[in-house]
Order: C-alpha cells, then sequence, then structure tokens
C-alpha cells in the first residue's frame, strides 16, 4: 500500500518556460527507457519476488522512488508549457516563435491543455513491452543497470540540451538518483552471480552444447574482433575465434500444409 | 551486404510434431527478448558504431547470427506444425486432442498457413520498442548481455517444456550460443567502462549532484535494503542508508492555462 | 448494411491551405477521442444491442452518422494540404516557410501523397484499444457522454487555434453535433441508471463489504478532499472520511516457483 | 513523493491455486480499464490540476489508492500462479489437466516465472492510449466515473467466474471502493458541471451552430430512437427528431496534388 | 454521408453457437486483412480520390458495402457465444468443456458482454498500420487486390474450420463478393497500368540507375531463381541473373558524433 | 544462415548533412512499407515456402538483399546527421537553424546519439503488423509486388524532397532495385496464377455463392463505377451492375447474454 506527500521529491521548476524542452523531456517521462519504466519494473520485480528481503526490499523502495521522479518530471513538463504558443496567430510574423510552435508537441496544447502525456518526445504511448519482470533475479537486476544506464545517458544529453539552470537543478538530482541506482544493482547483481554464476541461468552448463559456448564465430568480413580471441572470459575460459563458421543443419524441409489451407506454393 | 546458405547454422528438427511447443517457441522468435531483437540491436548498434573495429565487428558478426537463429527457429516451428489440427472435426470426441487445439495459437493456421509469425505466444506482433540502439557502447553492451541473458532463460525454461530430443538438441546449441553471447559482451563492457568509467555516461560525476549519489533511499518499509549500508559500490564509495528520506522539492504551483484551452479545473 | 452520398453532411471546405491546422485536425480524426472511436464504438454496441430498440437504434443512428463526421474531416484536411510544401527546395531562404515545413506531418505528403492518414497529429495509428462496447449499456452510455466531452472539447481548442472562416464553420457543426450527443446519452445514460441503480453494475451492492463502498480515504498529505466528507452521495449516502486508511491485507508470501523455471530469487 | 508499506491493502490470498483465473485477473491488472489505467489517469489529472485543492486531492488519493490495488492484484496472481503445470510431462493423459495448460497464458511461466505480466488475459501489454488527462475536469471526471464503471462491470464478472472464497473476498473489497469511486466521481463532476455547464466546455454555446444542437438525426431505419423526441434533455430543452436528415456539404473537389508526388489517379 | 438499414446485407446466422469459431471470426473482422482494414482502406481511397469517378466511386461502393461485412461478422460473433460457458463451474468435470472455455477468447465474456471486440483471434487491437491509403491509384489498386486475396484465403480456411451449415452460407457469400472484389481491382489496376505504365511510378525509369533493374541477384546458395533468366519480364525486357552480386558501395565511414551525446564508442 | 561483408551493395553517402532528409528517411527503414518490411516479408515467405524452389529461392535471394537495403538507409540516416543541431543553444537567434531544429526527429539525438531509430519519421517503432506470410504463394506474390511499388512511390517522393546528388545517387539504385523486385514478383504471381486460378484462392469457384460474384453493386450514389458494366474481367466473366443492392439478412435477433455478466441492456 502507498501514501503520498505533495511535495516532491526534489526541485522540479525551471527558470522560463520552454515548450520545445517540454516535449523533449517526454523521453524520460513515457519513453522506452523512461521512470514509468523504472517504476513499473521494479515494482513488478519487487512484489514477484520470493526470496531475500535484502533484494526484494531493494526493489520496492527503489520502484517507489520511481513514482516520485514520474511526479517531478510531469510537474516539469507541465511549467515548460506555461504561456506556450498554441495558435498560428499567436506566433503570426516571428519567424522564431514560429519555430517553436512547430516543433512543439501539438497534443501538449491540444490533447492535454498544456500537461504532460504519458508518452515520448513523438507522441509514441508508452507501453508495457518496455518492462522486464522475469522472475530470474540476476537476470532483472541486469536490466535494472541498463535501465539506469540508458535513463542517465538520455538525462545527461537533456542537459546539454539546454542552459536552464532549474532545468539542469533537477537532471542534476536525477544524475545523481542514477548513479546511485546502478551503483545498487550492480552490487544485488554481483552478489547473486557470485550465488547462482555468472551466465545467466547459472545450472544449464552441463546442459547446454558446450563446444559453442567460448567461440566468436566471424560472420562478417571486419577481422575485429579477433581482437577478443584468447582473452580471458569472465567464468574463465578463454575465447576462441572461428574465421568461417560452419553451417551444421543442413537444409531444411518442412512437409507441405494440409490441403484445406490452400497453400499453393507451387 | 549480406548473403545466405539455405543450409541452417544448426539442426532445427524435432522428433515429432507439437503445435503446442510451436506456440511456445514464438517467444524465441517474436518475443521482447527473442531473436528478432537481438538480430536488430546488434546490427543497429554496429552500423552506428564508429569506434574501435573490436567492438564494431563483434556487434556485426553476432547480428549476422542472430539472423540465422531467426531462421533456425522459424523453421523449427514450421515442422513442429506439421499435421496440426485445424477443426474441431479433426478433434472431435477426443478431450486430449480438443485440448491441443484450443491451446493453439489461432492464427497459426488461419493467418499463417502452419507457419510462423512475428509474433509472440500470445499473437503480440513484435515491434521495434524492444531494440536498443543509443550510440553509447557502454550502456548498449550491458543491454546486450541483458538480451542474452533473459533470452538463456527462457530457452532453459523452453527446454524444461519438453521432452523432445530434436527439440532439445537445438535448444542445447541456442543455450551454448547464449552463454557466448553473454560472456562476449560481458568482456566488451568491462574494456569500455575501463575506459569509460563505471557509471554511464562516466563524464558527469563532477556535474550531478554527488551528495545523493551513494544513498540508498528507503521508501518502503521493509528493512532489508539496510543490509547494503555500509557496502563498498563498485565505484569504491560506500552505501549510506537514509530510513526517513526527505521531501525536499516544495509543493508545485504551476499557473492555470490558457482560457482558450478551457481547462475549468474548479 | 449501409449506403453512402457523395454530399458531405455539413460544409468542409477552408478559406485557404494550412498544412499546420491539416495536422491538428488528424487528432479529430484518429486520435484517442476522434470520430473515428465514436463510429466504432457506438456501432459495435449497437450491433451488441439485444434491449430496447430506444437505445439501439440511438447507437445506430449515431454510429452512422460518425462515417460521415470521419468524412468531413478527412476531407477538410485534404483541402488544407493542397500546395503545400513538400522539399527544402520550396521554402528555402523563408525561414516563415521553413517552420511551416517542419511543423507538417512529414507523412502527409511522403506516404499519403497529400491526403489524410488514419493517426494523430503525431502519427499514431489510431487503435482499438480506444473503443468501448461492454455489453453494459449504463457503462457504456457513460463512456459515450465521455467520447463527446473530450471529442467537444477537443474541437473547441481547435476552434480557438485557426482563424479560418471555413475551418470554424465546419467546427461549429460539430460542436453542435457533440452537443446534441452529450445530451441524447446523458438521457439515456439516466434512464438506464433509473432502471438498473446509478452504480455499475447495480445489483452487487448486497455483495461488495460495504463498510468501504462510501470513505473516501486520504492516501495523499493534501487535505483537500476532505470537504466531501458529510456530502450526500449520488446514491443517498454520506461520504465518511478516513485520514488514514489502515493496510488491511498483511505481507503476502508467495512461494517459489517451480526450480525448473530457475527464477535464483536469492 | 510516495512512500510504500509491504502491507497490503486487504486480502489477496486464495484458497487455492487457479492458474485460469491468474489469466482472467490479468484484465484488472493490465486491461484497457484495469487498475493501471486508473492509478495513471487519476495521477496525470492530479499533476497537472492547477485548481480547487479539492478535486487535486480527490484526485491524488484515489490515484495512490490504485497503485495498491495494482499490488493487490499483482499479488493475487502470484498466488494463483502456485503450482501451475508448465510442461505437457505435467499434464500427460489428463485431459482436464490438458485443458488447464492450454487454457493459461504460456509467458506467465515462459516470460514471468509464474507471476504476473502488465498485460491483458490476451497478453496484450498495457498502453497509455488507455489513460485520459485532458486538463478539464469537467471531461476527466466523467472519463473516471466511466474507468470505474467498466471496472467495476468487470470484478462483477469475475466474481461470477470463481467460487473460490479468497478471490471473492478480494474482489468484495474492489467492488466497494469502485463504488466509492464511482460516487466521488459523480460528485465532483455534479459540482464542476454547476460551475461551468452540463455541456463541455460550457462557454462555446454562443458560437455553435445550435440549429443543430437538439435534433437526433435518423441515420438507420429503426425508429427506437424516435422515442427521445419531445423528451427534456439536460440543458432543459427539449429533443426533436428529423427522420431523413439532410447532406448539407456539397460534394468535395479536391485539387490534385503536387506532380511531384506522382499520384496516378487516373 | 452515410445511412443504415437494420437489415444485413446477407444471411449471418448459425446454426448452432460455437464460440471457438467466434475467436476464429475475429480474424475476418479485426485482424491485418479483416473487413476493418478493407472498409477504411477504399474509404479512405475513394476520399482522397482526385481522378476519375469511375474509380472513386467503385472506392467509395466497395468501402461502404464493406462496413456492412464488418456488420455481418460482428453479428455472427454474437450469435456464435450465445450460451458460452463463462467459468471453471460451467465446465467442471467435463473435460471437451473445459477445453473450449480454455479455447476462447476470455475477453470475449470479461470485457464485450459475450459480443465481438475489434480485434484478432489473439485479441490484438485493431490498428491503423493495416491501411493504405497512398494517393496513388496504381499502388492502391494492387494493395486492394491483395486485401481481398488475404481476406479470401481466410474465409477459405475458416470455411473448413466448421461443419456449420449457417456459418458456411454467411462465408459462402464473403467468398464471392471477395472474387468480385478482386476482379474489379484488377480491371482497374489495369487500366491504370496502361496510362501509368506497369512499374509504379511509371515516369522514374529515366531517372532510376536502370543497369540494375533488370537482374535477379543471388544473395542466397540456392540457384531456383535462375529459372527466371531470359524470361520476359511484364515491361518486355529480359531478366538476367547474377550469381554472385557485387558490394559496390565501400565501407562507411560516419564522423563519430559531438562529444556532448556521450557515445563513448570505444 | 547468413554472411556479411562490411561494404554496403551501393553508394550512401550524400553530399552533405541534413537531419530533416534523414527523419524523411526513416520511412524507408522503419515505415509500414520499408525495406524492413521487405526483409521480414520476404525472408518469412522463402523459410516457409515448401513448393518450386524456382520461388523459394527468389524469396530468399530477395530477402537477403533487403538486409543490406536496410543497411544502406540507416548508413545514409547516419551521415545526414553529422553536425546536426542538438539544442537551442546551437541554432540561437537564427530562424532557419531553429526551423531545423524544430523539424528533427528529437529521438535521432536524445535516444540515438545522432543515428537511425527503427521508426518511420514520425517516431513510431516498426512492428510486424506490417508484415504478410500467408503459405499461400499467389496471394503474398501479390502482396510483394504492393510492397514493392509502395516503396518505390515513396523513394520516388524522397527523391523530389531532395537536391543532393549523394542522397539521390543512392535513390536511383533503389528505384531500379524495385523495379526489378516489382517485375519479378509480378512474374512469379503470373505464372502461380496459371496453374492455380486467378483468383486467390482458385478452388473456391463451386463452393462460393457464385450469383453474388460478378456484380458491382453501387452503395454510393456516385454513378462512375457502372462503366465497368460489361467490361470482361481478368477470369472471362463480365461484370454486372445493380444500382440498389438488396439488404437479404434481415434484422438480427441475439439472445441476451447470461445474467451473471450484467449487460443491463435496457
Ligand atoms: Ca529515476
Ligand atoms: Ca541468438
Ligand atoms: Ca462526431
Ligand atoms: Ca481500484
Ligand atoms: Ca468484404
Ligand atoms: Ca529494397
Amino acid at each position: 500500500m502507498f501514501t503520498h506527500t505533495r511535495k516532491l521529491q526534489y526541485n522540479a521548476k525551471p527558470d522560463r518556460p520552454d515548450p520545445l524542452m517540454a516535449r523533449r523531456l517526454q523521453e524520460a517521462l513515457g519513453g522506452q527507457w523512461g521512470e514509468t519504466t523504472g517504476m513499473m519494473s521494479y515494482l513488478s520485480q519487487g512484489w514477484s519476488s520470493t526470496g531475500d528481503e535484502k533484494y526484494k526490499d531493494l526493489l520496492l523502495d527503489t520502484g517507489t522512488e520511481e513514482i516520485g521522479h514520474v511526479e517531478m518530471i510531469s510537474t516539469m513538463i507541465g511549467y515548460l508549457l506555461e504561456d506556450a504558443p498554441i495558435s498560428d496567430a499567436d506566433v503570426a510574423g516571428d519567424p522564431l516563435k514560429a519555430a517553436t510552435l512547430s516543433g512543439m508537441d501539438p497534443e501538449h496544447a491540444l490533447v492535454h491543455g498544456l500537461n504532460a502525456g504519458l508518452t515520448n518526445p513523438n507522441g509514441a504511448a508508452w507501453n508495457a513491452g518496455y518492462v522486464t519482470s522475469s522472475g530470474n533475479l540476476v537476470a532483472d537486476m541486469r536490466f535494472n543497470v541498463v535501465r539506469e544506464s540508458q535513463a542517465r545517458l538520455q538525462v545527461s544529453r537533456l542537459y546539454n540540451m539546454t542552459e536552464d539552470k532549474g532545468i539542469r537543478d533537477m537532471l542534476k538530482f536525477l544524475l545523481a538518483r542514477e548513479t546511485q541506482h546502478q551503483l545498487q544493482f550492480m552490487k544485488a547483481q554481483e552478489e547473486l552471480e557470485e550465488k547462482y554464476g555468472v551466465i545467466v541461468p547459472g545450472d544449464m552448463g552441463d546442459i547446454e552444447h558446450s563446444e559453442f559456448a567460448h567461440t566468436i564465430m566471424s560472420f562478417s568480413d571486419g577481422t575485429g574482433s579477433k581482437a577478443f580471441e584468447g582473452q580471458v572470459a569472465k567464468d574463465g575460459h578463454k575465447f576462441a575465434y572461428q574465421e568461417h563458421p560452419e553451417a551444421m543443419g543442413g537444409v531444411p524441409e518442412v512437409k507441405p500444409a494440409d490441403k484445406r489451407l490452400k497453400n499453393n506454393q507451387g
């Protein structure tokens, strides 16, 4: 069960409106790697967790924090849309203002009354195909590190797309939290790898066709990846390199389907 | 530019048809973490690469291999659908056969003439929201490790969902390749982290509000995550733990929007 | 069965082309609350209807009218795209024209040859996730009122985004029809509520845990919603207010999953 | 900013596992009208709110409660999937068990390790196209009433699809909360209608072509909707009825597009 | 503008309910190549048409007919869902009935109250990504032939999936109309090809690098396509065959991106 | 199995960067009819093929070539994004540059580090709903002709949207290959039609209600389509014309659903 305070976790107020930054910030709200993806992934993983409370709580703590980040970015977008132009009349004759109107998300005004939507900057609705919750914590902790890495990369880029001190203040806070989140999930990942093995999942090594498990196969004519040859992999084995990998599987011959399906294959 | 041999990279022939396994294997073909996601992510990253050939070629080699995995799984699904029932008449009176017909993907027969579709087992069309290509190789190598981890986890589960020797033979090969791919992308990740830093991206540490960068904030009343307190993070700092994180941001007050938008907020 | 006249239900011709308004009008065509959503929802509800002809016909009448509104807006978009710029050469050196080209939907020219697409202004394809047809007419009449409310709100905003007399003439007609449609669906809703009860569905009141059915629970620290306390709800009961709602459900403890799934939970 | 307790708002434990009910409950989690839609809609509306605290807090209170409902249903699905069959071997020879395996969501085991996903029962990923936050509170309160109506309808149907006492206990609680939420949003709607008018938005009545604002137009040959003729609409006017509505708009004639677009229209 | 008669274009009543056929028929309603795709494609093309009335009217006639096909299939699905089981209690102990419940679309009961939804048999919402309206009638007439071909193929398969005389009666009618629609669009296509050329679009032949316009390039090691060598193409030229196509484009070298984007490419 | 050369099939280098053309070219990469759709459709059809090697190899040859086209366009987009502006500061005060920034895809910089994404110009993720692989080669060859027609139409339009010699050089090559692909698939289509009949599928003519198979029914009041009357269809029959098609199906009467579903129909 959750409770909410009207106060934000951190400042989310720009120095001045900027509807183009409002559009860009939608990435952090409703994009593939935005805060909503973090929120729903960590909470789902936390609710699914059946093991050590250390990891379960870490997931629930962080997932709950992320709802507050969704809130901060929604708020910031609202501020940035204050006084935005909404019609040609508002910009008439002024080419810089006309460019602003052209660069805005038209749904910010038309659909949301100058508020945030749950989309990316191109207006694509956020969807749960971005979320991961597999039941396997090694795999999911790795996913979480990626979520925080891609998100922090995007926040860094957003930082360089504006000079506004207020926006940058919020982004500096998010950068720091994403540092923390990268580090915490890496730590959890390492501990879980120690217990279950560095390969996910860790107990199929005897089952797999292991003769193919340490060979870089070169399917492209660049030779750069030969540089891995002889390097030691994280599981202690050395990488081999196969320049011309063999097609071992033969030519397939599936039966024609039931005539009732009318495949008419020639 | 690409060329193709009709021969498969490895065997992809089951001992006998099994339309329910055909449906399950769609996850490996058109699911969030299936081979198509690997193929399109690695190729996109490879084409975008502007740095060391070692990484560019690794991506292009592996992306090209994955097209062959898409091919193997499509082929396997075709074999598994041989002789599948397509109507109530085919199963009439036999409850086990009726259950098979009910558990099949009805589009396998109706839309694809008993062949694979580019969907997951629930018939959701594969979409590029699953793909990642960010331009930042540290972040993307981490993503690639996740792709191979989630994929290998699913292949392991698929292995346990059938006793068919032919299917298992193919899955054992995929398991091994996914071991290799996990290891190679981890190795690349480590080398790139050494160059650019363990946090993605590595050069924002002086910019972020660093006082928030090493603290686990407890937003849930479980106390499990306190166990991280004092542990050493991958960047050498120790984690602090904040039991009651403060709301530092105040209550937001965005201006009402332009009256022309008719927000009627009460 | 349907028939069609080439004549439009009402005028749909602008005074002059305006490709930015063409883009905005896509909301009314292919957006979440646009005419296509009305058309498909009302027709589906009408076809599903098994009760009083009064409601069935109302739905089929209105659904059929909406096809004509889809037609009007498609036509208007076609007019608005006449003579639109399609290349940098068409706008070269003129920053106002350049802004126009930048603000257009690039697919209007490239995909549709300067005609409407079935998308919203951000190019998101209309999808049936916007449609509602539940089988329960009380719930669906309420949905229909919302459809007409959100649509009329957007038409009002569109009205304020242009000075073009021709566009405004069409919008004034749509405003009036959306007034009518709001009123008619409200009337149907009221009649159906009288028959089935004000809560949807109306016959579960004895089954629900009614001690929780008239209490505003405060999960946020704002105290504004306390103002509902003691007010009379539409079913005649008074609202209570619970400042600190209890977590009554205990801490869940789901069993770890079958080992074959390799959850590796730590 | 949000905080979380590990305790659930209410009981969410079934008497026994039932993987088919697990699949059905996905509707309440990740379907068009499920709890996630409520959560994201009310929170977005609350964060966008710039008016009376009474409504802003109501939205934030309820949106926060809904996160807890998402949690309850995710938890319930986890319980219901305990001991579920995952392979043909688990059900072999038993047609009732085979039917269970066929009726399950195959991704529950394969993708989520027997936990909930953020999808509907057909595996369609939840997406933000289900969310509404328009900036206009009259319209949005109406939407919220619909959300609670459709959700309660589905919960009522779920109640009739199982005899399990534990599931029913949770559903009885949700029914009650959905009664409360219907009532509170209706109350807010009524108050806002009093202030802004019963038509959304309320100040375009002088602008619309009002001669078309109170006429049911019959586009279908059923005559049922004639029964509205003369009834008094919520704004005090009477409904007229037009049996053969005129096509007033003429036949459109858009210009052929620029030859560079190669429309080749015949 | 459209009008509607309550009478169906043709019979759409099964001899007896069959909820599995109801699910399958969703393909014809809301699948990629179903009636909705026909309806929206032909109407869009008709509204966009600026040329010969012969084609414009053909498109509008057929698009309008398709709305009636959507209506017939929705109606048929409603009939087929009569008396369908909705809970385990309805099927308890009967494995054939249990298989039926497992094979049904669970949303038919839960979301639509035993009526059709606007989805395919796997519950994927219909979306406008299936629609084509390009402005070029040669290309679009070809698309229309494909729409009718894929649709008729699926109807043929549906025919073989049931013995029900009532369903088959409706399918026989649809088969005939799809014959007509294939033929009419082929005729239009041929006439338009005569005017504009057999290649779409017809006036770029002098611009293209024509030395690559009549050569089958063999990128796979099968040699079957060599059989086209020397055959006469529809434009009168003969096909050449290139066994080992050259990579003419060199190795690309894009510049590293602006450092502010932090690509960290290694 | 596939192999790759780093060399491109043909030149893909513009004379100078142009981020607006980069956005437009996304249509050819990730749009409904772009190269990815060709690649996945032809490969799927090829892998599904069980008939004459002539067609199977044609599909696999062409599908493999298309991967190389995806590569060329991705590469071209990368070149076009070199030196693109990423922030307001980069364009400040210059209205033409401001228009450029406004017209760019903001995700090119923010998500992909100035590289291509797998989307269309409006940022909609490519999805497998664009792909067709039906098992019936007559239908699918027709689809393939459409794919090449729509793609070539778009390439022609792209050609007219730029003066850049480098872009045009690549487009001229693609135009030629799309000529070849149209011709080869038409040839295959013709041969298959000869074998299986001109209607898809060819053996249902005796089953369909043939009295409706050669009549243009006029559902719109335009009379243009009467011009087909008496023309000879491709199967040798003449088209009839029915001015006022009859509604033959009666008014449907589906039973009200089970009371447990609470349809409350009035
Ligand atoms: Ca965050
Ligand atoms: Ca693979
Ligand atoms: Ca309307
Ligand atoms: Ca709820
Ligand atoms: Ca049809
Ligand atoms: Ca191509």
